[in-house]
């Protein structure tokens, strides 16, 4: 893990193997996978979920109770009925850009760009891309 | 923080700076910031985030996994691209009437009123004011 | 509290009076209530809650942050105003058949059977059975 000058990290966090810029704050029951890439100034809020495949650019909001996903397909087993292992899976990127905005409790499915300071509004599932300053709500998430 | 008589509280908790009523439970996970007002025999179950500027009258059913907000346009940064500090920000209140049940995943957005003993469906998104005694269901909620 | 063989529990995890099969995998802040049973090979990921009344055959996907419930007017209190206790409240139960995929943010009502093999979208909000095979997204969660 590699974190930047003057981050802040509260209790009951679970963060391995990602990068994390400076002057971020991560919120209480946080979990932040292996691989992700958390730019500077950005502020990630408690409960929320960000895993492998995730690219947040600088300034990014995300709110709280926030779940990310990188598997179109996701299964516990292969064909075979065995637990799934790294060769069973592809994981899907997500880019979420700079200034962005994520509302609390959304739902990203993977594969996905959200624009510059785009806002997706509280408790969307977000289904594809979102342009640049558009603000989008509901489920699946449109343009409003 | 001020805690009533007989509050039962779970492991794995963030409260800070609220105010929680007589015969209050509240569940593992759960996250309840500086300002909410909790009124006796509330009941809030784990996972739960309730956030600055949010009152509970007496009686509240909080489901699992529940999202309160408190900002129309949340961002990371101020116009000048810096983290935003409370004086960037201006807390929008949310009010949950006595006897008022909220279902588990619900997500509200604030400066809203949820009527005396109204029901919000599980999964929900609310984005307006629940009449009392009213269920309502959906993303956005309405009235079933 | 009955563990399987080769049982794989992360940090931050609340299990009580559960049965959990072998070759499990449990994530950070997971909640498994009494009564729950887990069979072999499945995976339950961070922030997930599987309540009461739920039972997973074997290699079930749980995603992250998936709710589960088990009360379809959970309140409270009772009729007297005071808190509810067992004897206030009728526990109704979930199945998830072999194989079924629960997709992350994903909000489920009880009283339903999940198909064998079905996969339920990332934040979809299920209200009814889902057919063994099935895809199902949106809320409420319908046939894609």
């Amino acid at each position: 893990m590699k974190l930047g000058r003057n981050v802040r990290i509260h209790d009951f966090v679970n963060l391995y193997g990602c990068e994390i810029g400076d002057d971020v704050k991560i919120g209480t029951f946080v979990e932040i996978q292996k691989g992700v890439k958390v730019g500077n100034r950005c502020k990630i809020s408690s409960h929320s979920f960000i895993c492998e495949g995730v690219t947040l650019e600088e300034g990014v909001f995300i709110g709280h109770n926030v779940t990310f996903t990188n598997d179109r397909y996701p299964r516990a087993t292969n064909r075979h009925g065995e637990l799934q292992t790294e060769a069973d899976w592809k994981c899907v990127p997500t880019l979420v850009k700079r200034g962005a905005s994520i509302g609390s409790g959304a739902t990203l499915l993977c594969g996905i760009t959200i624009g510059e300071n785009a806002m997706i509004g509280a408790g969307s599932v977000v289904t594809k891309d979102v342009p640049a300053g558009a603000t989008v709500a509901g489920n699946p998430a449109r343009i409003v």
